[in-house]
């Protein structure tokens, strides 16, 4: 895609301008510059074209215009939105429900909006999918302002049951708010919601495009100082421009969208086989109820940012949740709620006109960039071993692996190469301060059928510095 | 401008993207479309592009690249400043001070973070020029936690005095946030600020970008749910081909800003000139400190929306501070904190582009519309005259002209009609509930050297009936 030596691979981050956005924009710099709010012809020009675009993009989502507002970004819209809906709320209550898996703009508005912890994350199985008992028991555990469920995962692709969850939140009489950025431009849209969100630049539209529907009937009272714009929902002036470029491509990949799905969602599936061949590479999400572009998989005994690097360097763009690609350093949330390895994590997701060549391409490349890098992988020093002694608090023929200052994938990669060391039924215990060990080591001892039997302090030593206890089981 | 058939004179509502900015953009949208936070390719190179845009926008407004930050547009610029420093000193103090003629956007702002109505808005001089004693004592009054001064006036072109202001800041130690965005890329700027906003769309750039900048030094904590974005001081993501596009705008007119101002000086002298001659109209704002593109004035027995619409019909986009031509149906706050006139108001703003040929035409058609609009005026039926009796509580001799239900500027045309029909020293009760009466009607006397005794309730009608009290003098 855009240029001939990249194969860009990671659509879900934000797609390049799609062309027919890109001749709106530039159709609109002519028409629609002016601001629509002002008396003269060029301004009621400018106002016709947006009530235009709020017609096309309503129409799409199934909405009525005057149910949709523009909005800066998506992370703009899904904090007004769940603000807004707080604020109207407050009185009847201040919990927050969300799925374990919502984009971190739904988990920090809800963490900002409820800030006495009175934000509920619901878990998700290992695919991803919301624990619907988990909801309803949240649900009836007391008085909500809202709940936050988003349309698809926009890291591993799980579709979430939207339809039951309405029925859920429908019975509680809490306003429901629709995280639909992964899925608009992509797939059929759910037909209930309170609010839905996206973001434009996720469907090929410009940036500085979020879209905030809110259902007639939804309480919302802005939680932002007073301004007269979008119906007073969201401040700030409207880009006309860009928005009639987001309305453009969203009515043009919502439309081919089932053709689309048609020519990719067997792509995927060509990926999500090829890869769980590879040895020690697990694919994570939902295999069936999946958005039809998307996949996502871990690498054991690989750092994430590593993989990145080389594919980078081979031309590929994608997308990694690896804790040592974050700036934080910790995995991807999404990945610790589905209790999923985070090593050597990929996310491949395909812009629309992603074929078979780019796929092909990405297919006769990895599994050898995967398996040089395991071969070159432990660069640096062999971990420290110790035997346990008293002095550690272990009992004799427990063995230590000292991988304090080691980051991922050392912790596993050292576990695995010493646990034949030990006896059968013994100990190994491993110190590690990589934060992403905590998810790594037991969805290892899953994948081998070993026992984690948990976690404690590590002598002398303060958080995240943590000893993980594992059993050799055979 | 960009069409032939239409004169735009209202580059301060936000103008035509420059050509720069539309080439920037162009460019962009190839080389800087993706995720600047992504670690692959595409994303190193929107960031290259990013740190580019920052550096050459720091470097025009005198700051240090990690002083600037993107917003989505100036509202959300002086959104994020106010409301940040205000939660960062909310300890210090929870008073801002604001000149009575900011912005809408910063007064919104001010009021939202001080919702106990501890927000002080400090008056203005007829020109509109802040008073510097009464920001003294309103800084000596209490701790506050900021004080917010424009740069410049956006409604009437008055520049403040923000060397003076910084310094009575300074002295009390409390940050100053500037808004400078009918000042960015027309003249030249203050020096000492703690925070600067701007809007592109103001300086020919791109809809959908601000400029947020903060003094390293002053305390900030983000007002909004988490985001690691922009250093955590605005939340979404930015939109690195518009920052591209409002960054090159920026450069290149701020680098034009003497030669464009010195050819549009002299214009604006003109049609000050001109407009002072047609009979009853008043220019408002200082003549010589203001901004070099930008003129007021307001045409006593002329409805703003009218004479808005006769300079559409004739092909010219100009503004109006009427209040006729709000949605509010209020005049300009910062023409009310004046005290001057809102009667047929009309601000004109030149593009930079606009020279002889714009302006001529403009000074050619204006006075004979303002005539041709006084001759047909009153096409409504007359006040209701009624002579004063005991049941309306007013004395014998006193004449009460019942305007109520009428909107501007029938209250003011009968009041001069009618003024002459009582005796001299007696006096004159205009009952009218359109709110631009209260400015108006007090203005008129002071123009007409009659004395406005003052208001009062009208007998058995709430506000916003208002009884008005005028005294013939001569």
């Amino acid at each position: 895609m855009v240029s001939s030596d990249m194969i860009f691979l990671d659509a879900a981050a934000g797609e390049p301008m799609d062309p027919v956005a890109r001749e709106a924009y530039l159709a609109a710099l002519e028409d629609g510059w002016a601001d629509p709010d002002r008396l003269y012809h060029a301004g009621r020009r400018s106002r016709l074209l947006l009530d235009a675009a709020r017609e096309a993009v309503a129409e799409v989502i199934g909405a009525r215009p005057d149910e949709v507002s523009f909005t800066s970004s998506g992370t703009a819209a899904v904090h007004a939105g769940v603000l807004g809906i707080a604020k109207a709320r407050a009185r009847v209550g201040s919990r927050i429900l969300t799925s374990a898996v919502e984009h971190s703009s739904v988990l920090h508005a809800a963490d900002f909006a409820a800030p006495d912890g009175s934000s509920v994350q619901v878990g998700v199985s290992s695919l991803g999918r919301i624990d619907l008992d988990a909801l309803a028991a949240a649900l009836s555990a007391g008085p909500a302002a809202l709940a936050c469920v988003q349309s698809a995962n926009h890291e591993v692709g799980t579709v979430q049951p939207i339809d039951q969850v309405w029925q859920l939140c429908a019975e509680a009489g809490v306003p429901l708010l629709v995280d639909a950025a992964a899925s608009l431009g992509r797939t059929d849209l759910p037909a209930d919601w309170s609010a839905l969100c996206g973001s434009a630049r996720k469907w090929g539209g410009p940036g500085g495009v979020g879209l905030l529907a809110l259902r007639r009937g939804t309480r919302f009272a802005a939680a932002n100082p007073e301004d007269e714009r979008e119906r007073g929902r969201v401040p700030g002036p409207v880009n006309v421009p860009a928005v009639l470029a987001a309305a453009a491509a969203l009515r043009a990949r919502q439309a081919d969208r089932h053709s689309v799905a048609a020519r990719q969602r067997p792509l995927i599936d060509r990926i999500r086989a090829t890869v769980a061949k590879i040895p020690d590479v697990q694919v994570v999400g939902d295999p069936e109820q999946r958005l039809p572009h998307l996949v996502t998989f871990s690498c054991w005994f690989v750092s994430g940012e590593a993989l990145l690097t080389e594919l980078d360097r081979a031309g590929f763009a994608v997308s990694s949740g690896s804790s040592c690609t974050a700036s934080t350093m910790t995995p991807s949330h999404v990945l610790v709620a589905m209790g999923v390895p985070s090593l050597g994590n990929i996310r491949v997701s395909l812009p629309w006109q992603a074929g078979d060549a780019e796929v092909d391409r990405f297919l006769e490349v990895l599994p050898g960039l995967v398996e040089s890098l395991r071969e070159s992988a432990p660069t640096a020093p062999p971990a420290q071993v110790r035997s346990g002694d008293v002095a550690d608090g272990y009992g004799p023929g427990v063995l230590v692996l000292d991988t304090l200052g080691r980051r991922c994938p050392i912790p596993v990669i050292e576990l695995a190469k010493r646990i034949t060391g030990v006896e059968i039924g013994q100990t190994v215990v491993v110190w590690a301060d990589d934060t992403a060990a905590k998810l790594d080591l037991p969805a290892w001892c899953e994948l081998r059928g070993h026992t984690y039997l948990g976690r404690e302090p590590v002598p002398g030593r303060p958080e995240p510095a943590l000893a993980h206890l594992i059993r050799r089981e055979h």
